[in-house]
């Protein structure tokens, strides 16, 4: 029973009422009709059954003795067509408005959908003025547009496939990691180190007073973190292979649209490595692996996208992740650049950092695939990658995976194990700055309180990799 | 080919060559041996076989005619025992060592080990001094002592048990919300929103220069997330059933063993509820789905704890899962406290709140098992908690999930979905302050870029739910 002060539009004849006698004694007993998702009632196995469904009214089309609507839930793209008697419309049916429909399902007769719902009762559980509703039905928005709206936005078609491809990438990466033995490694999102040395920092303190040198609340300067390179690194000092994959900060003061202040990182760490390509073969197969979940998954929201918000864009993606990767080494890279007869606006000299137009060259010169590049020059590179010791070039054991329209995908290195080159490299870094509404519910759980639970640990300081608390960020 | 300065320790006849023509050429090839975890070696499947396996030595017995190893590289707690002959043994070899050994595994004579490996070669990767290191050979350290050691206490038993059980749990976590149609969403870390309404907050602003107001990074002043259930609320307009899983923070200035001041939460949110029942499954089925999976899965690792660490918890962990969550109301909890002879330190009124004493006293009294406490007294919860509308007590549909050891579990509310009730108590907060080592290399991927290079998209803000950029921190 909604509790909700709603509107219920009933046909008296339509609900079922079954009599009964149980123990001597008469029931009456009015048949529940079974819950179902969109998606759920979408896949036919309910044929036939008086189901309820309930989602958001995509569109509704009055007819002389019909009302058409589509219904969607978020459980898939397609939306559940509902047919209803003329006499269960009403001016509350509008778009955006949030319903409950109870009915059976019937095959359709029409080719688009392979099910439809005959509705019994339509109730409108949320009302929704169109006119004050941004979205306008049966128009497509541009993104643009939408992202004016963030608290809306999640109603479109466009970006609520985005949500579910975002969801089950995530799932297909650690689904990747885990087939492959990897742990994954929650590290620290608060962090008094600063791995890669460069980079605007986020600092962190309790909201009120200002901040007091001396008085920080961990007793040290305290940064969001921009990698979880170093936390993993020392896991990896046990674990051969860790990953993580959570949010990262940079408070880089930038308005483009290659840029966020908050955004996710995918990091692995792999033990007893030999050479450059046991990084590579990991980055290539999560990259595929990943991108054939997705494929094989969310085949109507990729083509959603495909089709519709960035055409043409399919093939050049299956090019990305049907062919193999090529590599070339950095040195390679800037003979292809200076052998071009493309004009730059940044030098490509041996030495020079590689810059987007550069990386766009290359991935185009390698027929609009995915390339390695490998062997940057040493001095390019942070204290912690690996001095291949190639004099007199002298590069390091780093790769960027370069792909089409991105330019840079993912960045990774070896990294320096011997004690005595990295100290001395260190030396030379000491002087530089360090440091790294319808009636809804829900509910919360504390993960680590959940793991103190099963496991009947007293301290909730042992069940997280870096504990941070007052006066202590340990690491 | 180590790149590593190593020292290797041979024995030349076991190097296994083979002679074959090929073409007319005659080559010399050498066998590569297998790489393999030692998980992978521990299962048995390459019995026979020309092996290598690396990791770190836990335990070195030399004996007169062999020398005896364990050795653990983090996919298993259990180690694989290594037998090798004495002319093989090396001061090097200590405890806490990075190794290399190749060899052939044999079915080992002992019954504690399936598998053990004759090592053919054994080569020190990464020295050890065991003078420094701060674990000792045989010892069993307490948790206490292990987090002294933040860079190391990974190397335990105990705390990487812990590491692999964490990895598991956020696993099974995931598959259950997935199995159930959920959509995941990650809710941003960094808001200017206050859920709770209570909590210390941390600030985020660039490091450097102090922080002037109207200056600020996001223009407002930006906080840690306390709990992304106002983001979750925001999506489950669109989706029915949507969860989130990551890193809260409350800046509490606390040293006690419950807290955190950066801690994970996994929450959800359900549209079209009817009652609190459809919170209460949910939260019940996770709980059970979760543990289940993970006592399924790290059997060991569970083990260590059950029967070394916390003894005697499994009993009391089984009763959790396998014992229907009992429910009672608030205002029965109340009664029960009450009649009781045990004498609390808070007081037991209708319209307190129930302290950790009291919710200890409900759990022992419910048997020890778990209990659900719903219908908290209206003014206790925060303003969003659904009205009951049930003078004179006047109670809000939320509930609470206690548990033994730990209090409460999880907590959970039907939200206030009508918006004239909603207006009124926003009212009444108006006032209150608002918003909301060994070679080893490694990798980095831009999560928002693999998105925008599988789907075309151009503006980055467009693959992320909350995007959050300078001038820039909507919702």
């Amino acid at each position: 029973m909604f509790q909700a002060v709603t509107k219920t539009l009933s046909v008296a004849s339509t609900t079922y009422v079954c009599r009964g006698i149980l123990l001597g004694i008469r029931h009456y007993c009015k048949k529940t009709p079974t819950k179902l998702r969109v998606s759920q009632a979408l896949s036919g196995a309910d044929l036939g059954a008086n189901v309820k469904v309930q989602g958001w009214v995509r569109s509704v089309r009055p007819q002389k003795a019909n009302v058409f609507l589509h219904v969607n839930d978020g459980s898939s793209l397609q939306p559940l067509q509902v047919v209803a008697g003329a006499e269960l419309n009403d001016p509350l049916l509008t778009f955006g408005s949030a319903v409950e429909v109870t009915g059976s399902l019937k095959k359709s007769p029409h080719k688009k959908q392979p099910v439809e719902l005959e509705a019994d009762q339509i109730t409108v559980i949320g009302e929704c003025n169109p006119v004050d509703f941004p979205f306008k039905i049966k128009e497509r928005h541009g993104l643009e547009y939408i992202r004016q709206f963030p608290h809306l936005r999640c109603r479109t078609n466009a970006f609520s496939s985005l949500l579910r491809i975002r969801s089950e990438a995530t799932t297909a990466v650690h689904s990747y990691f885990r087939e492959n033995d990897f742990v994954q490694i929650h590290t620290p999102i608060i962090t008094s180190n600063d791995c890669e040395g460069a980079g605007e920092l986020f600092q962190v303190e309790p909201s009120g007073p200002e901040i007091v040198e001396d008085e920080y609340f961990f007793s040290v300067p305290a940064f969001l973190t921009v990698s979880g390179q170093l936390h993993l690194e020392v896991i990896s000092g046990a674990f051969s292979r860790v990953y993580t994959f959570g949010p990262t900060f940079r408070a880089e003061n930038s308005q483009s649209r290659r840029h966020l202040a908050e955004f996710y990182m995918v990091e692995a760490e792999i033990s007893f490595t030999e050479s450059i390509e046991d990084l590579t073969k990991v980055m290539e197969d999560m990259f595929k692996s990943a991108t054939e979940h997705v494929l094989a998954h969310c085949v109507e929201d990729v083509d959603l996208f495909h089709k519709h918000v960035t055409p043409g864009h399919r093939v050049s993606m299956l090019k990305c992740f049907i062919l193999s990767t090529l590599r070339i080494t950095y040195t390679e890279a800037v003979d292809i650049l200076n052998r071009s007869s493309e004009k730059f606006t940044f030098p490509t000299d041996w030495g020079c950092d590689l810059k987007t137009e550069h990386e766009k060259y290359l991935v185009k010169h390698c027929g609009n695939a995915p390339v390695f590049v490998t062997d940057y020059p040493y001095d390019l590179k942070p204290f912690y990658a690996r001095d291949n010791q190639d004099h007199p070039e002298r590069t390091a054991a780093a790769v960027d995976l370069l792909v089409p329209g991105v330019g840079e995908l993912c960045g990774g290195s070896l990294r320096e194990e011997r004690l005595d080159l990295l100290s001395a490299r260190l030396e030379e870094y000491l002087d530089l700055r360090r440091f790294g509404s319808v009636p809804h519910g829900g509910f919360g759980l504390g993960f680590e309180r959940y793991l103190q639970c099963i496991l009947g640990v007293d301290n909730i300081k042992d069940v997280i990799p870096f504990p941070r608390f007052s006066h202590s960020c340990l690491l």
